[in-house]
């Protein structure tokens, strides 16, 4: 019998992050200050940051030795598979060879808890006592509230007040890690007082949530801030799926031609692709790198390459990136860790040099995707992840039509067993794809801030 | 790093099921006709049931091998990884060394596919088109759903409506894999409009949900019936988890010297405990067995060893086994999967002779087991698999109190990951243990059929 599933042993989980810092031929422009508009100094993070996390932010180091602490954490469900997905083949009909690595086992469902871990425990070696942050749908605020039980901090998560009632589920998961789950806007800080004097009624927003969320942490000296996308630091410690990836790959004698992930603030998809950038970075051969992100918030197919804020309010730092401008609000596809208005400042980078290629697809196809995934393989994937099996479909049905048996691997960096609302939604004809139009988009654009 | 997964390859998931038929000295009592009260004969069961399994029901072969089919299907997610507890077992503060077979990576989130696989595969063979089953809270419809799909059959699910109304996720997953889902009592059958025309209100329940299924199941001629537990077949299907459980501790060096098992119709346990019933009788070194229920519904702890119908109405044969009677109606536990007032004959007969040790645990200290094991593990376990958790951690806190570095090993048979509403009444501080007042239990078992 071929086995499907190639797996590693523990002792293979990665010693280090791999940092595309060290290799980039030119580095990406620095974030600025909002006030001033000059490159921000890590004093200036220190407030919301521990300073480990500060110098991987700006290190140029390219192996970062991953603490023991954090490889034991990270055992307790790494190195996880990396899957062939027959099944799908043979559905398909394809000569294409699929494997997905599949990081659904983790205890928060997704990739997320990759960077949770190692944020938690620096934070808990600098002394802080208590993490805040906030979540949209749920998945961020969860891995956190994980990562901070394990390591014995204390989190504060601001939920989207929307969210906060319509998906129970979530919050009841951060609620059994112990995690304190505040619907935003809250009359906990200035931010959320202001919102709410203003509409009482307020649904929330994640742009309104962060700013809660940093707010508590700056004013409180035992307490900082965490983030579950974007930063530097974030996409560093996510290179553990790359990373074993590729000894997958290896042991299974594969070389990889397609290497596919879904793309919102960027993290499961750079922790998935830098490890291959590197080797493209090398002059190795290397998969065709492709991201994946949502027709109806299509930040690196339609976006501008330029300073922008990463949150509504306008409080933090300016970074460097395709961006639709902070005041784009997308529609409420089910994707929402894909509905983020920019994307990280390093993955864009790695865009701008040609190592990577994006791709928009609308939700229709990706949930019709979804579904044949889960009937073939047994796994319903999370709509964000969704985005990557579809595309991967689509090119597995392109080496059928070719004839050609190219080796395709994805990255399933969730499962959707707390999003099946949007499953009934897809199987009720209710979805909608949401093309932008080009007259949205340049609304949106015209209002980027002049730097 | 110690190597807390001990994972074994495809090629070692089991080549055959365990019978334990062929190897108990003293055989089960026969199922009765529920009219004649005289054994049944196979071809009383072939109205909805294929010969295969009907076979594999009163078989006396020690090994069954398992089709190849079945077993491409089992390596979706099998063989699962048995895990040493490590981080559970330092928040304990003890010498035992705590291992759990995970049984939570399968599709359906629990053990239940096991046996829904061979279920739809035997069906397929022998030309049947459609399945016809009942589920409360959804785990084995969901099971058998996804089975379906696999092999290409229809599925209908006569669903509890107050189930239906209060569980939609379950639903949800149910029809991502092509399952029709009925609320029942439906008028699709005679049963279901009897129903509906004494009380249009009906909540429906379990027992009338099994009526409605073979009912379809007894007058459509392309459709059988399937059952999640109970059965011979059914416990049969079950001893891949105990086998690869053997298997496992083999290779980490490990002799068990207790292994434990929560307990409704008894599939997971017997499949679980069974290889190691088969080293109790050869009389070679083998752990004590437990089998955990609620104090709710204690069958084996308090029931009364006699032949009683497995369904409320009466409709199905008499089984030989530890019953409460068949009009005890248990109180709403959050574990439904244990709410069955009768066991499985050969589990019952393995009690009956010593090798297996019943206990009850009430709800309240299940969960609260339930939520160290998830802030410790990362895994949240269903509800009924939390009972198994609960006698773990009670057995693991002995041994630190008598200072014996005992092996302990427990069956995790799923995740709860779609009951997490139990753990939000757990944490509201909203959970009874509703232990059973003997005066209850005196009459309910007053109302054993005579025999």
């Amino acid at each position: 019998m071929t086995q499907t599933k190639i797996l590693l042993s523990e002792a293979e989980i990665p010693e280090a992050w791999y940092n595309i810092q060290a290799d980039l031929p030119n580095p990406v422009p620095p974030p600025l200050h909002p006030g001033t508009r000059q490159p921000i100094a890590p004093e200036d993070l220190a407030l919301i940051f521990p300073m480990e996390l500060i110098k991987q932010e700006a290190s140029t180091e390219k192996w970062i030795p991953i603490p023991d602490e954090i490889r034991e954490i990270y055992r307790l469900w790494r190195p996880t598979p990396l899957v062939r997905a027959l099944r799908l083949e043979k559905a398909l009909d394809t000569p294409a060879r699929i494997y997905f690595k599949n990081e659904s086992y983790s205890p928060a469902g997704s990739h997320k808890l990759n960077t949770a871990a190692p944020q938690a425990y620096y934070n808990k070696r600098a002394g802080v006592k208590r993490l805040a942050t906030e979540t949209g749908a749920g998945q961020w605020g969860s891995a956190l509230s994980i990562a901070c039980r394990f390591f014995g901090l204390e989190c504060t998560v601001y939920m989207v007040k929307v969210s906060f009632q319509q998906k129970p589920y979530r919050r009841s998961l951060m609620q059994i890690f112990g995690g304190e789950v505040i619907p935003s806007p809250s009359d906990r800080t200035d931010s959320g007082r202001a919102a709410l004097a203003a509409n009482p009624d307020s649904p929330g927003s994640l742009g309104l949530a962060i700013s809660e969320a940093v707010e508590d942490a700056a004013k409180h000296a035992d307490t900082n801030y965490a983030l579950g996308s974007v930063l530097n630091h974030v996409l560093l410690h996510q290179t553990v799926i790359g990373l074993e990836t590729r000894a997958q790959l290896a042991k299974a004698g594969e070389q990889a031609d397609i290497a596919i992930g879904c793309c919102g603030g960027g993290s499961n998809f750079s922790g998935f692709a830098f490890p291959f950038v590197e080797q493209i970075i090398k002059g190795e051969a290397a998969p065709r790198l492709i991201a994946v992100e949502p027709t109806a918030c299509p930040t690196l197919t339609r976006g501008k390459l330029a300073y922008d804020f990463g949150d509504v309010a306008g409080l933090t730092p300016l970074l460097y990136m395709y961006t639709l401008g902070k005041d784009f609000m997308p529609p409420g596809i089910h994707a929402g860790g894909l509905r983020y208005h920019g994307d990280a400042p390093l993955l864009c980078q790695a865009i701008k040099n040609g190592y990577i290629h994006p791709v928009a697809y609308g939700q229709k196809r990706v949930f019709e995707s979804a579904v044949l995934f889960a009937q073939t393989e047994g796994i319903v994937p999370a709509p964000e992840s969704a985005h990557a099996v579809a595309c991967a479909i689509d090119e597995a049905i392109a080496c059928r039509e070719a004839g050609e048996g190219k080796t395709i691997v994805f990255c399933l960096s969730g499962h959707g067993y707390l999003d099946l609302a949007a499953y009934d939604n897809y199987l009720a004809g209710e979805l909608q794809d949401y093309p932008l139009p080009e007259a949205e988009l340049q609304q949106a654009l015209a209002g980027l801030p002049q730097v």
